[in-house]
């Protein structure tokens, strides 16, 4: 078939390339410091330059900001649209605790929470599917986003679907994008963070890549590993009625980690955490000492990292204690005006930086 | 690796299935009546369940219209925000006339466009990458979309990136998803088509598909054979203010021959339609017979279908011809009481249905 000649010719200038250009390697899409590489000298500048609506009266959030989603400014400016896309690859589609089409939904819900953004307007489907999936492996993930978006209190309101020959996509490719219809005081960024505030994480960390990654290395581990995918709404409107909520950020790929430094980095101020303090359930620790994983460097899909005015930490600790998913909610650290930009972990010995994780850990985990 | 073993399990599963039970095929993501079962039988019930977002007061449009986009009402009700979706997995992905950064721009600009959403609030844009992609390949793919965002007057506000390995996904994917915040009054849809209506097509049919197909093929046509891939929200702007559009429809996969029967069909009245009077560039007509392809069967990329009131249709089309790419519109014909959900295409020897593409014309055409 044409088309067939025509992608090995590609192939073909790929392995020229790889001689004589750069080309895209999976460290790129690891979420660490080579993706952000390749986004901010090749993707921000260009699309920054279109990116009028956004910034136009200094009150949205751009891509520029690089946060989980951006903000827009509608009508007086008091309210606002926030919209978010993911794309997800994630292998095996079906893993303990979850599948690709429960990711699907719930990480957008929950890039959309993060912004401050708890009631989705609507969420898109787009599939890209592996020609020879079986139907019954796609209805089952298409029953699954619907049962996922029951819980968030989300509508899947418009979609596309692409069919790829065998062999040219492996499986099943969902991208999700979410809209929401805020106020525009509601919106908040993973940027906010002040001197001062207590840095919350909403549960155990390192749960979904861990979970994922010994389902396929086909450990048998004891204990319950599972991941932990799920939407954050709930918790995330719980946690900004119960007091002031400076900052957030859904902890996925590159974990804690790369979150914390994300936002020390964005806001120019250090974070403080103490390791011990930091929740990580007893099988994903003794699984992550295993497989030589980090449970701070590998994704989260059902959590959240808050930055909370430290006057009202126990309020917000609280009422994030009630709800699902929410029990093992601890303050981590806080953010200080030392080492701005960097994250300092006590680990009980002494203190190191925690640092970004890099290179391709583990491909394909959502 | 772990992530290869699995693949290769999933692989012989799908093998298993294609004997066993139903298994995906490009009949199914090349927009025609496959495509439809699936997304009729096994999506639409499912996810319309969770949508009542758009459902709820009625005046909204949701997933079961199966329209380019969905319409969401917001506040009081008289504004709404539009919102649509789509993957590229257009092969090759440099083509005449465009690429699949310029078709995944103008493709998302031209659904919202088509639902009466003629200024982008924002796109969204998500990369699936295959390892090995030429960084250059991407940097030319990113500078296009950029081109096109701004001919659109369109902002790229947040994205993703993925990267999956070699061999487990073909190239490039792009997924861009759009978002418009508009007079609800404004939001046109593809099923309002009033007997009376005149049919008036923007221009050529068949240009994006066949240039396509040719260059797939390697087949050296004498005459200019590109694809017409270009944002229309200017052409469809100028259409409203000069007249009254009752319904709108962008002919991309299954070309003007599905555009018109789902028109047809959802407006529940019929379409006579001349076939001479259709407009096909002569380079187009010649390359379609030499491939044996229907001009009227494949993806434009830059063309609409409207439906238009007759009192206004002579106005509308001196809007539409004084607009880039609008110098060839014409009225093919007109809505009627008769034959309601069929088109009837008088081929100047005669009456015959224009039925549906079928199959798997044209894989990854967009």
């Amino acid at each position: 078939m044409a088309g067939h000649t025509n992608s090995e010719g590609e192939k073909q200038q790929v392995e020229n390339e790889t001689a004589d250009g750069d080309v895209v390697t999976l460290a790129h899409g690891a979420g660490g410091e080579a993706m952000r590489t390749l986004v901010d000298d090749l993707v921000v500048p260009r699309f920054t330059d279109a990116d009028r609506t956004a910034e136009a009266d200094g009150a949205g959030v751009g891509l520029a900001a690089l946060d989980d989603g951006a903000v827009h400014p509608i009508g007086d400016g008091s309210q606002a649209i926030v919209v978010t896309t993911d794309s997800h690859v994630v292998t095996p589609r079906f893993f303990p605790g979850g599948d690709i089409g429960r990711l699907a939904v719930a990480g957008t819900v929950n890039d959309l929470a993060v912004m401050g953004a708890t009631e989705p307007l609507t969420l898109t489907c787009s599939f890209v599917l592996e020609e020879g999936t079986p139907i019954a492996d796609v209805e089952r993930v298409v029953e699954s986003m619907r049962e996922t978006a029951r819980e968030a209190g989300a509508a899947i309101s418009t979609g596309d679907t692409k069919v790829m020959g065998n062999g040219e996509v492996d499986g099943i490719v969902i991208n999700t994008a979410g809209v929401a219809h805020v106020e525009a005081d509601d919106a908040v960024t993973d940027a906010g963070l002040r001197p001062g505030d207590a840095v919350v994480v909403s549960g155990t960390m390192g749960d979904h890549g861990i979970a994922l990654l010994a389902e396929r290395e086909g450990f048998d581990f004891t204990g319950d590993l599972k991941s932990d995918v799920a939407p954050v709404n709930d918790l995330v409107r719980a946690a900004m009625d119960a007091g002031e909520v400076t900052a957030m950020k859904d902890p996925t790929r590159g974990g804690l980690a790369n979150a914390l430094n994300e936002m020390a980095d964005k806001a120019g101020v250090g974070i403080d955490v103490v390791e011990g303090d930091i929740p990580v359930s007893g099988a994903i620790a003794s699984a992550g000492e295993v497989l030589g994983i980090d449970p701070f460097a590998v994704a989260n899909e059902g959590k959240v990292v808050f930055g909370v005015d430290p006057d009202d930490a126990e309020a917000v600790l609280e009422a994030i204690r009630d709800c699902p998913g929410g029990e093992e909610v601890t303050i981590v650290g806080h953010a200080t005006e030392d080492h701005p930009g960097r994250v300092v972990v006590d680990t009980g010995f002494g203190r190191r930086y925690m640092s970004e994780p890099e290179g391709e850990t583990l491909p394909r985990i959502c």
